[in-house]
């Protein structure tokens, strides 16, 4: 935590020290929506049901594998994992799901030529500089599958293979899918961290219970604490461009309080 | 345009006066997708075809009506007007249109309560700070209705109403509508001006012909010219949001340049 006194903030290390400040900048990031919570995806129930960040892992450790070793045949990505879905409490979509989804599905292409990748969604939102372009690639040169529908549930069969059962709703009709791998695109929250920070101290969280901005246009740097300012996804889900751009923003408003903003 | 001289910028205003400095900041913006360049859908052919901002003139001065002064009763958005429009050659997702289809069709339902008013869409680009919330109020509150299909053609029929046909992918078949008014939501394009400056000087521009940045994530600001810098919708379509952020981002970026950056 802080103590504000006066125009002063100090500051508690995790070591003990103490740093005295004029003015303090969160950077408090965010949390992986915790999928457990999706209990009908059956992630911790079932093997091979993991998640984007489960998946990024893998991807580093160069092991991407099946539980058994084998390497998956037909894998799925379900989108909205904690986006978009009033019952975890998360109306809000997480915006950088999609991409993440159809970026890993092309690395999972990439070394599993001859695999079936498929993606279940519910808007494809690739709002972003070259995503679309992302998308298509997806498409014609990997050849993806996008199916739009939901997800209802995820099961085992005899075969001890993972069943989706999916709502085409561009075919109108129900689906039941094989898979061998399921990859759940786990939406960002607040972290907890910043959540308890909130409430030990007068910072406001906004409805989606990220750090509330002075102004949803003009002071997304600012809280209602004065000489308090924040940066990237502890605002709202944000991707690294934006994240970046944000802090740098961060700086000309924390050099402006400087100059003049002290009450 | 300007000329380039050691460290130095000497630039040219419309009064014929020249100004020099140090750095240079363009802010050169975006023009609307000019949408009589999809003439199946009408604009400039038939009237009440019009785009979002003929729409948003419209707000401003109180004054939503047919071209014959009568009050419409069914009024279509159709997303997507040059983006994500290969034929155009703009693949790209502007991104706004969606939120701000949304935004508009809920301002005619307050206007015109009585009204029929539809969403033609491709994806539900919601991406934002409290979009998936607006998108959830236009059809709770609202009754606006979102139908996930591309608008072929535009005509008119008989009773001099506009008919839109629409391959209502939701449902898998064709649909004939009657609509009294038709709005496209035009997306956004490098600003003419700036595509002149652009090839009047060195400046480069990237895939979608927005200025290309020195780095996709961490050079946002910057172009290749030292000393020249970027914010705004000149490098992509953004929000006002991210607009002002990415606005304050170049000042920190130029201030260090200013301090150590010049060579």
């Amino acid at each position: 935590g802080f103590i504000h006194k006066g125009n002063e903030f100090t500051v508690s290390t995790g070591n003990g020290d103490t740093i005295n400040g004029d003015a303090l900048l969160l950077a408090t990031g965010f949390d992986l929506f915790k999928s457990e919570r999706k209990e009908e995806y059956g992630y911790g129930i079932y093997e091979n049901v993991i998640t984007s960040a489960d998946l990024e892992a893998m991807f580093r450790k160069k092991e991407v594998k099946l539980v058994s070793g084998k390497k998956p045949e037909r894998i799925g990505f379900l989108h909205c994992v904690g986006s978009r879905d009033e019952k975890v409490g998360n109306i809000y979509c997480s915006k950088l799901c999609c991409v993440t989804a159809v970026k890993q599905a092309i690395e999972v292409k990439k070394i599993f030529p001859a695999s079936k990748v498929f993606c279940f969604y519910m808007d494809m939102r690739m709002g972003g500089a070259l995503y679309e372009e992302l998308y298509k690639e997806a498409q014609e040169k990997y050849s993806v599958g996008f199916i739009r529908g939901k997800v209802s549930e995820v099961a085992v069969n005899i075969n001890n293979r993972l069943v989706a059962k999916v709502e085409d709703t561009l075919v109108g009709r129900p689906l039941k899918m094989e898979l061998d791998m399921l990859v759940l695109m786990a939406g960002m929250e607040m972290s907890e961290d910043a959540v308890r920070l909130a409430k030990e101290t007068n910072l406001q969280m906004g409805e989606n219970r990220f750090f509330k901005p002075a102004d949803h246009h003009f002071g997304t740097n600012m809280g209602n604490v004065n000489g308090v300012f924040y940066a990237g996804a502890c605002t709202a889900p944000l991707n690294i461009t934006e994240t970046i751009s944000h802090a740098r923003s961060a700086v000309t408003e924390i050099v402006n309080y400087l100059n003049t903003g002290r009450k």
